[in-house]
């Protein structure tokens, strides 16, 4: 029987303050900063589910919610939701806590596919996943859904 | 008769040479510094459209088809490809370019929707844009279609 | 009876991928990044407990106990141990992990002390912690010897 | 009869916003900055005209005529004006774009020399450069007189 | 008769002109960055020292006394004030200079150990150090009553 | 009798580690990384000098004479050699010095235009200067000619 790690091993959270250079003139965030801090975290979240290095092979499309303003806490969390041979679906939530009010927004949730790679970044074999919680169950009931439905979206263009 | 501008006015271009910092182990640039300069030049390229602020509304989903290395020219073209009422939609190219052999890849394409905001982040209408050349028509044309599947996509989970 | 919130509040963890521009030519990282991600999650905490603007007081003596490596992921968590008038004591523990074994080390630990400020930069009143599990409640009753002996440290010089 | 590249092919754009970390308390960007972009386009260039890796041998005199503020677009453009047996002689000129007026400046215009070097730093030689419009006509005739007055231009002290 | 350096030879000075992405909402530097810089000296002044790579082992309590504004100007100067066999005690002021006032405060200083180190991050023996000034005769003298201390230091928790 | 500070007073020292984020593949720092470094410093130098805001009106040519490399030190000097009614001649010289031998060389010198201005951006005047040692003698006698040259120095296209 095969190698099957809980997705709680490979769940991941990070806390970031938002500082004014990350901001716009409204002392909003930049949509691209969100960006590259969930690649980021599901980088890390696929690395410690494979134990290998990673590349971002996808991201699922991204609506920003809410703002988060400079002063603010990012909190991101991400884990693995599934696997496939070599790639790794990974959901990433990112909320915006105000720190001076304690009140806590959704920014944006996305999946993003990372892939495992060896040092020539040829893509390896990667363990599979096993959900516990009823959430983790959930999204992993519905990832063969999502993995249909990117094969098959096209840019319309 | 409203007013509308060419999408010619709000073309942008960005040469960026890509840096250690900005790379893995393999050497290859993060997916999430390249989320970062898709997001800022779509941002520039909606300003130039809309002379406004503009805030990130959501990415269509990214797909990196292949991997820019240290030492590469990044090029990215953007331009507004349609309008609503407050939002406009922002198609981004991006190339890589090994600048020691001159071989250029595509590494991905996207579209991101930006609304143009006043001083205090509340929504403000914008200009119409027209097309020129075949492919902006094209893009005009196929914007609609992108728009519905954006209001139904949901996210399956 | 006055307000006392549980230390659980406060807690903050952070995920941090080490990269090279991080790290001096062992590809170990720089001291002074552990230093500055310590201060930036006790800042964190603090604000999260005291829901208010805070400045670093002081950090405590800090041991480097082990190197983090370029790839590697730092783990950071923090919470408030105690609190003064205006002040509290932050405790934050640093692991290294390695991703490609998953071999985890402690890096360091150390308290810091931050002081609540109103807009003008003025101390202001925190509200009290209170601890709730073995750990919490062992931090909570040493924290005035830590108090003391804070005080009476002086540089010998 | 020897390669020579039209100058088009060695042609770089750069569009940069303004963040205020950029800035200094005028909220008007530092003239270092400019230089390093100025530096960074102008390594691009030569790098695409010769297809090596350059390093910057020397840059002319830059006088800032106007300044840029944030939120401000930078609009970099960069070409290789001329070419001695190894080095490059690249042209940069500079706009700030107020993105919200539409306004646009000329902030500085400057001639750099880039060197072509081989794995080991040692100059290489580069292919010739042959204009085409008016502009580059007249900056290709020009380029020996720069050269002779770099030759003999002297710090006085 | 073995090798001793001048402590001046280790002397390192830097001034950095503080930014806002260095500062909080009270436009004051975060501590973080102030230790970030004092571990950046420290081992500059190490190196010179010892002319070899070195890594942080420890730093003394800190105690932030003032603080910097955006705008200030950041002093620290650095020297080894005594060494063991590997080892190599640092000594770190740091003054806040406002530049439009002149005025000048202590923000604090610190005691680093640095250790030298091979290629393979191997501790290797250092120079020994000569006190000349009134200043460096003391510290010199106080050594090694401050590294008994360090030894006997414990985390009282 | 008018203000004069000796040029001592303006006398500005930075010393900078180069790490690999700010070098090329040749492991040597970017031209434009050194200006930006010679900029703030100028302006650093200035400010002390004039107790204001400043503002880069120009630089002179740059030659970069030799190459820095990760893991060298970067020594900068910078003092106000001569003033004019709102501006100041800054003269800046830059060393790398390799740590590991203790080999110091000269990569590049340069005088900057620097201006004093008030919270508008207005040009405000400075105090006079006046040299001590015979290296700020002979810089200051030089400068009025190092004024004129700049005057009528053109660039040539
Ligand atoms: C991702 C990448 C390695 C895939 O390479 P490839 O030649 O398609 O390899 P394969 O066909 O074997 O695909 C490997 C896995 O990736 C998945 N994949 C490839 N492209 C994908 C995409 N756009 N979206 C989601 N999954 C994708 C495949 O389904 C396959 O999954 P499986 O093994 O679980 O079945 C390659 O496209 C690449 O290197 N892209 C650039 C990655 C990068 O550098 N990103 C950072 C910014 S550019
Ligand atoms: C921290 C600071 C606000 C304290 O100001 P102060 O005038 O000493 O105010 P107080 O005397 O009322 O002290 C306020 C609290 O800080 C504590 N405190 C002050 N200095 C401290 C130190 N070095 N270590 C630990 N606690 C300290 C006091 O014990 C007091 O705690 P309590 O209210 O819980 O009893 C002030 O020293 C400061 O602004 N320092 C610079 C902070 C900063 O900018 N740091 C970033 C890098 S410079
Ligand atoms: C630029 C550099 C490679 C020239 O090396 P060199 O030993 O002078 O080599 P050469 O004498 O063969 O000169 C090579 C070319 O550079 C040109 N050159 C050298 N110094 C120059 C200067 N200051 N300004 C303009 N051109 C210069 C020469 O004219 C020659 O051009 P040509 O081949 O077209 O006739 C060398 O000075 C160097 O490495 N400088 C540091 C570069 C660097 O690291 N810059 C980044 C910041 S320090
Ligand atoms: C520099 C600046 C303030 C001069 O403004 P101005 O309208 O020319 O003001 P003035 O004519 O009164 O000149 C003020 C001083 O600057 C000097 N100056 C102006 N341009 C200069 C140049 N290119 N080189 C050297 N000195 C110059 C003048 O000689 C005068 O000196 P003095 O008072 O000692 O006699 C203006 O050109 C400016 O704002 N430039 C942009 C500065 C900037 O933002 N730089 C950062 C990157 S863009």
């Amino acid at each position: 029987m095969e190698k099957a790690y809980p997705m709680e091993r490979s769940r991941t959270i990070q806390t970031r303050l938002v500082l004014p250079p990350d901001t716009n003139h409204l002392q909003t965030i930049f949509g691209g900063k969100v960006l590259a801090y969930i690649d980021e975290i599901a980088a890390l979240s696929a690395m410690k589910h494979s134990n290998s290095i990673v590349v971002s092979a996808s991201i699922d499309s991204v609506d920003f919610l809410s703002a988060a303003k400079a002063g603010d806490a990012l909190e991101l969390e991400a884990f693995v939701t599934s696997t496939g041979r070599t790639s790794m679906e990974v959901f990433v939530k990112v909320y915006a806590n105000n720190l001076l009010t304690g009140d806590k927004q959704l920014t944006t949730e996305s999946f993003l596919t990372m892939v495992a790679v060896d040092g020539e970044g040829n893509p390896i074999e990667v363990p599979k996943v096993k959900p516990s919680t009823e959430e983790e169950q959930r999204l992993f009931d519905t990832a063969d859904a999502r993995k249909e439905h990117r094969k098959y979206r096209k840019k319309i263009k």
